[in-house]
């Protein structure tokens, strides 16, 4: 096992990548601080740390059923960043999407749409899940 | 096209998540500035920004042979990184894998390696390679 205190964090952070272990489509990025990290392995449930909010989050379990599980964590060469493999259910992105990462460079939507979202407010919002796949 | 002063910069930088387009293995995850962003799309070739020797840097296409060609580039939805779809032709790794994640989290190595080391110093290497597929 690797250890924790050998990674290289920049504010106490390393970079998150999340891929789904499944499509390989890369869902999200995001930081993960030692705590995160911990939780993320103790639980099998993938955790991060909100630099805006400056707590501990994941994707809203029990009110949405969205939730990522972990399959495998690798850890890049300079120890700066972590690729979470996981099994995605719901969606990733706030924006209804499967990846946050669902425009191009010309602004195109390409990604797919999972959920419609009915309202939305920078750390609140309701959606109604309608899944386009189970 | 998506405005680059639209992205959210921080300390001038976005996060570049480099997935080989065909494999959709995630190969590398490195910095980005506006100027590496401009060279990438112009020249088609993947530029980042390191931050240790504060320049442009991009892998050795005339020395090593190795380089990301930009097939598709996508931007998350928080505007704050890219995901680089590219043909890589060589390893991304300069510890010789094809990804610079190829260990998991108990230090295994998981990733292929595509070329052996002869020597490694932190900003020079020399490399023989000999690709395990073409």
């Amino acid at each position: 096992m690797i250890d924790f205190d050998t990674l290289k964090y920049e504010n106490g952070l390393i970079i998150a990548i999340v891929q789904d272990q499944t499509s390989k489509e890369v869902l999200m990025c995001a930081y993960m601080n030692r705590e995160a990290l911990e939780k993320t392995v103790e639980t099998g449930i993938a955790h991060f740390w909100s630099r805006s909010r400056q707590k501990l989050w994941k994707k809203k379990v029990k009110r949405r059923g969205i939730c990522k599980k972990i399959k495998e964590i690798r850890i890049d060469c300079d120890m700066d960043s972590v690729l979470l493999l996981v099994e995605q259910i719901g969606g990733a992105c706030h924006m209804g999407y499967r990846s946050c990462f669902y425009r191009n460079l010309e602004g195109d939507v390409v990604g797919e749409k999972v959920f419609e979202l009915k309202m939305f407010t920078e750390f609140n919002y309701i959606a109604s899940i309608t899944f386009a796949k189970s």
